[in-house]
């Protein structure tokens, strides 16, 4: 029964078998071996966007700090949703490869609607040299809060970033379980919904530790790469970041394991609120649950082996990950119910 | 016959084999599993340093730009020789997360002198406050010109160092190979020696990407926790960087790998030294040799598909690692041979 | 009718003529000259803080930022009102010299409460190594609203803080205002209630361009010299600087400007609050009014020549100075009596 | 006998006539009053510069790191000689703004000449992602050796500089004693020969504390707003730092000021260097003569109260300035003589 995060899971064998078929004979370094660059080719394959520029790297934290870095100047406003992973879970990551300053965007279900983030944007761009300059829109999706913005809800997020013309970046570190949830395609959920710089997270869907940075309009291009040497985020042995994509992207095993970590999702949310005295946070619209619960039913989850993050007040995160079982989700349920 | 660099080498058997054998069931992220806890605690004992802070991080820049950034303030100097891979190779890495300005120390074959270090560190003690404060000596061993200093001139280094007050940090990319070539502990050429923070390198040695920061005094542990999330250096599925060394330290296969390598850099250079026309630059003391040879042989060797990094004027420098093989020295020497 | 701002007002006579007396014959730069040592001590008895370090800069932003610099680490939060000066209008100065992330308060009036803090800070606190760690308090007084806090209104901020093990900063851009508006001394007003570190502000009281930072613990006191430089905030002919703290501070000329400009917003305020149709926004406790009035009003102000920051929505942002006349006043007054 | 510097001069009274000047009324802040605006065409008047951005600091350090932040990327190398003030006396104040890394060409008598700057861009410019990149090139003139480029020094630099692509700054911190030195005109020092980018130096040169930062291309004077003001270094009542200029530019008294210190430089150099036993160190081409005397001098020269920078070994930093008389030049000549 672990539910405490999807980065808690291991990685499925057809990652690891493309580590092990990777580690053969030497390689050139730093991106320079034909796995790293074939596996470029089929990030762009997999986003229909063969000019883009596509970077790896190992953290979710280095993709999006890099990425903003590379999009919003130091004097700038990166305007993002006030629960976004970048103001609350970075430790100051944005802001210390950037230089810009976040400013914070309210809105329900940690999802922002254009009219709260063009009344920021608008708030802001007044301010002339006293403050800092409106620099970007970041868009987290899969949500912190486990909900998810279709392709169109982004499209009219970006709208008004374009408006004040200001970049897009998607927060992509639960990108697969977005796209399986709305049905839509890498290319739909991105670029064209406006996005210009998307972080492209595999670690939290499988992989040991990769990430791609995927930038659309390639003149930003060196500028990511030197960023990302001078941040210690280029990696020698790169053929290993490149092979976990590998194994994941062949025969579309990345949304097969999102399809099933959301299933585990839906089987879970399901199971709760059909329970007395059981409350949904959020609509989980992806593969992670906030729910509320007795303080018994926490003490009996617990007891039997249960993992998750309890956040006081009978509140819980549950998250489902690939690895997640329907055994698993049933004992839960199980133990909630008492 | 792949001497371009031993990053190039691909990753040891047992290491792949930790690596699976961590890839079971869930595990919580972050470095709170105990895979996790129990690799720092076999770090200590290497190092025979039972206080010890020691963190992994999966690149040498981050492993060394973060390492410096705990021990120098923004105002600081970090005392270097001028080809260290701080100062040539890491894009201004260790200044953007220290804020420190680096100061060299010229010596031959990239070996800094006590007198050379004391001349430059008391030469900036005198500047007040237009000018950077003395911060921070760090010492690359093997060095980048692939001299070893014993731990009795890291000593003398150390030395001089704390009698102006500063801390030392050893960048130990290639940290086995200087063991294995002085037959010195790990403690021997650390702590012991007056080092204060070291880079203990991996990646280099058979490692996929994974290198460790050991702090012996841990006073300094929390802020770097911090300093490694805010630079995006906090892996989420930290056992893989675990498992790695838990692969390589088991039953001193890192000291096997480094002899072995040292080994092949041993037979390249007296293969090539022996052969007229070819010169030695620096004595090749760990797993690089640096030399030159008339440009028919560098033709040749090229033609029959050798790697190296061709420095102009008939400079080479050739890299062996732990997958060096004798028939490919041999080989090579023999193309050079002509 | 100049509202505009209390800084575009002229200099008062007494501080140009110190400037005039300094200007005489050679003097060591850098601060080493005998009337930059006896300012600060002129500053050091102001603040009954005989142990204090006392530095001049020339800008409020200067002031605040190299401030929370020095007391707050680069992974580090500062809590400040969501209206602050450092918040709003520094261009984010304060992220750029300390690293921190800037988290804000709400509160009525441009003012925290001690409970509103004390949420701010706990909800923070809780959040491990993936969120910035709380780093210092910072209060601004006068607020950027016009309202002044009290001696024990800021101690019991400060109680909040240092229950966390904060350091607190006080922007006193305005600090006259403040003092004569409380009838507090400046001891009361800072150390003797906890403030840590100060901003003294000249410049919006009188001055050409000149600030002092006081750290009442003298041990980052280094620091903030080492800060100061490397900002390119040293001045070289330090005498002029210092000379125009002492023309300001001799006989109690820098009070006596103060309760002159508080007075003229008394008396603005009353003026227009008499008014049928004109509402006050903030209580009008030092030298700023924020009104509203009808739009022909505001046409009549402005034709007749008055300078102030029309906020839209019909509101006013009024500042009067130490060159405030009575009749700028009544002339105000009687425009938007129309 | 004030040898000390330069900026340890007061100001002459045509400059304080301009500050009392402009104290009169209120003036919009922040450079949106009249005179700034007329000051900043005085300066392009004098630069012949009809087109350049202009903007004012009160500080050499604060100039030259915002100049150099705002034409180099944060993995940019600045080239500088060893000796620059950048490099030596800022405290790492350049490194801060700009993110920049200075690396050193050598050069007698503190100047570069084209061959070594051309060595050392070229060295760097090999260095692919692994090091930062070249940047910038920044020339001192008037040098820390007190030597003096021609315009078509500067100009031979400048294509040096320019043939790599790289912009270039003259720190002119004293440009007025530059230009009488070698009777050229502001243009001609500058964008006639090369330069994007120029740190008008008036404090060394009788202010009490101003520097302009003028941009030839303006293409960069909002980002250089911008940055100015999140350094802190946006002046609220910029009517201060404007009428020091205006005191200064007119009539041509900047120019005169340095004529007169660059003679009292003259006459000291000639006074020492005809005595037995003293050496000068540098061609004394402006206003600051390097020489060596015996220690019996020393003693009588400190005895007599005169004061200037003994470096040790016998050598002597001595400055002149606008307020130098020759009756301090002859008392001191005549102490050396003993």
């Amino acid at each position: 029964m672990f539910f405490a995060s999807d980065n808690g899971a291991p990685c499925p064998q057809p990652v690891m078998d493309a580590m092990l078929r990777a580690n053969q004979g030497p390689a050139m370094p730093y991106g320079n071996d034909p796995l790293s660059v074939s596996v470029a080719a089929m990030i762009r394959d997999v986003l229909e966007a063969p000019d883009a520029a596509v970077y790896l790297v190992a953290t979710g934290t280095a993709a999006n700090a890099l990425a903003l870095a590379t999009v919003c100047p130091p004097w700038g406003a990166v305007f993002c949703h006030e629960d976004a992973h970048v103001q609350q879970d970075e430790c100051g990551a944005p802001e210390f490869f950037s230089g810009a300053k976040l400013l914070t965007v309210p809105g329900e279900h940690a999802r922002m609607t254009p009219a709260a983030l063009q009344s920021v944007i608008s708030g802001q761009g007044k301010r002339v040299v006293h403050a800092v300059q409106p620099g970007a829109v970041t868009v987290t999706n899969v949500t912190e809060a486990g909900t998810v913005y279709t392709p169109s809800e982004v499209s009219a997020l970006a709208a008004v970033a374009h408006a004040h013309g200001l970049p897009v970046h998607l927060d992509g570190a639960r990108f697969a379980n977005g796209l399986v949830a709305t049905d839509a395609t890498a290319a739909e959920m991105t670029w064209k919904a406006g996005v210009d710089v998307l972080s492209f997270g595999g670690t939290k869907n499988g992989l040991l530790g990769a990430e791609a940075v995927v930038i659309f309009d390639p003149e930003k291009a060196w500028e990511f790469e030197l960023r990302r040497k001078r941040g210690g985020h280029l990696f020698s042995k790169h053929r290993y970041l490149a092979a976990q994509f590998e194994g994941w992207l062949q025969d579309g095993l990345w949304l097969d394991l999102a399809r099933h970590a959301n299933a585990m999702n839906a089987r879970l949310s399901a199971g709760l609120s059909a329970l007395p005295g059981v409350g949904l946070i959020n609509p989980p619209q992806a593969n992670i649950t906030f729910a509320t619960f007795p303080d018994p039913a926490h003490l009996r989850a617990k007891a039997a082996g249960a993992l998750y993050y309890a956040m006081g007040d009978g509140k819980a995160r549950l998250v489902t990950s690939w690895a997640t079982t329907e055994a698993e989700v049933d004992a839960f349920v199980s133990q909630i119910a008492g």
